[in-house]
């Protein structure tokens, strides 16, 4: 099965201008084919502030009213993809930014009301195969932002480490999928005062032990809950590395079953 | 040849939802590959505004400097494009959202200083004929927001009727294309305060003078420049039609040469 590499960058690197040109510099050496996803809550919640629209956060999860969601769609549909294609393309790596709706990669269910209402937000539940295959095949790289659409004209606004890991999953039938979270540091942190106590390889037990005892909090949480989904569904390898370590194999902490 | 219908919609349109809804179940309905081109200064301006982004006009042209370049990137690229793309999705045809560094989709220059510095503003360099036509030949429909880049990261603000004509002459070698500039009344009008003066057909001579006398005037006058440039350049067919006619062949105004 040939390689498939589906790489995921977050907030703090898409919002600065080195971290940004630094991670496309080491995307572009990346061999084979490649997906690009990225989120943009940082960027959207500025633009939000400047608008005097209410950012609202329950247990650290955006709640997407319509102007929220609009917010969501300028941003990472238009500001920060088109720049990271720009960008990619300066450095002759064909990029096609896309949403879920384009060519109708991303179907999703907007979330049921349970005791939250999330507004318009997207649970996946299906991602189009044929559309990514074809994309791939003619030699582009897909740069797929954090929205989805429902199939009856709605966007939806949905969670970009989920898409990724969705995406690893649901390729995995095809490629043998590399899916790597790359953050501001080389790896998961054991110690978050010392650099150097990079977690070589995290299993699951232990991976819940870290959330137990504190060392795995907030943001990381869902990216190892995605990690071990994507491991179980089908992915050949996942990691959480660097900006500058996306084209090397070995960095990063790697997650194990 | 197979025939290709290039539709460019403007402002107004797209405004307004009910219009925006109108256009799309007639653009459904056009049989054969087609490409979608939006512009959206009308929404940007709206946007800059409550940024408090001022709208800089020299001779009643737009200034595009960064923070307008930005806007533009967020509205066009992102609300206005993705919006159109999932209402597409939803009558089952199969858009593809795109800005002109998309595949690497249009190529420009930025417009050289001379008496006045347009800021990021494109002069279209190049069509990437190749790219569009693998799109066409997937069964998906190009939507192109009025966004082109200039190979080194930087992304351009291009007027969407220019976009059309040029993408109307570079396709005319692969396909009978017929182009329609769509806008809000079913026909260019002979007289504004009468809809029924709507003109069959328009010759360059009678443009000339229409323009002379005033009957052609502001918006219009780049339209007609660009319906002549693409009907010398190879398109088959031009006209300027209502939003309710785009699958209908015989409506609106046509130009000859």
């Amino acid at each position: 099965m040939n390689k498939l590499s589906i790489i995921k960058i977050g907030g703090k690197i898409i919002n600065e201008d080195n971290l940004l040109d630094n991670f496309i510099q080491s995307f572009t050496k990346v061999d084979g084919a490649k997906i690009l996803v990225h989120g943009g809550g940082r960027a959207a919640s500025e633009l939000s502030e400047r608008l005097d629209i209410p950012v609202q956060m329950i247990d650290g999860r955006r709640i997407t009213d319509k102007d929220t969601l609009d917010v969501a769609i300028m941003v990472y549909a238009g500001l920060i993809n088109k720049n990271i294609v720009a960008k990619l393309q300066q450095h002759h790596c064909n990029a096609l930014g896309l949403s879920g709706a384009d060519a109708n990669c991303i179907l999703a269910d907007k979330r049921e009301i349970k005791d939250i209402d999330f507004g318009y937000v997207g649970d996946i539940k299906k991602i189009n195969i044929m559309s990514l295959k074809s994309f791939l095949s003619l030699g582009l790289t897909p740069v797929i932002s954090a929205l989805t659409h429902n199939g009856n004209g709605q966007l939806l606004n949905t969670n970009a480490d989920t898409i990724a890991a969705t995406l690893a999953s649901s390729l995995s039938k095809d490629y043998a999928v590399n899916l790597k979270y790359c953050f501001e540091y080389n790896g998961v942190l054991k110690d978050l005062n010392d650099p150097n106590s990079i977690l070589k390889s995290v299993n699951k037990v232990e991976a819940e032990a870290y959330i137990e005892n504190g060392i795995f909090a907030d943001g990381m949480i869902p990216k190892v809950t995605n990690a071990f989904y994507a491991l179980e569904n089908g992915a050949t390898q996942v990691t959480i590395c660097g900006i500058d370590h996306v084209d090397k194999n070995m960095s990063g902490t790697n997650f194990i079953l």
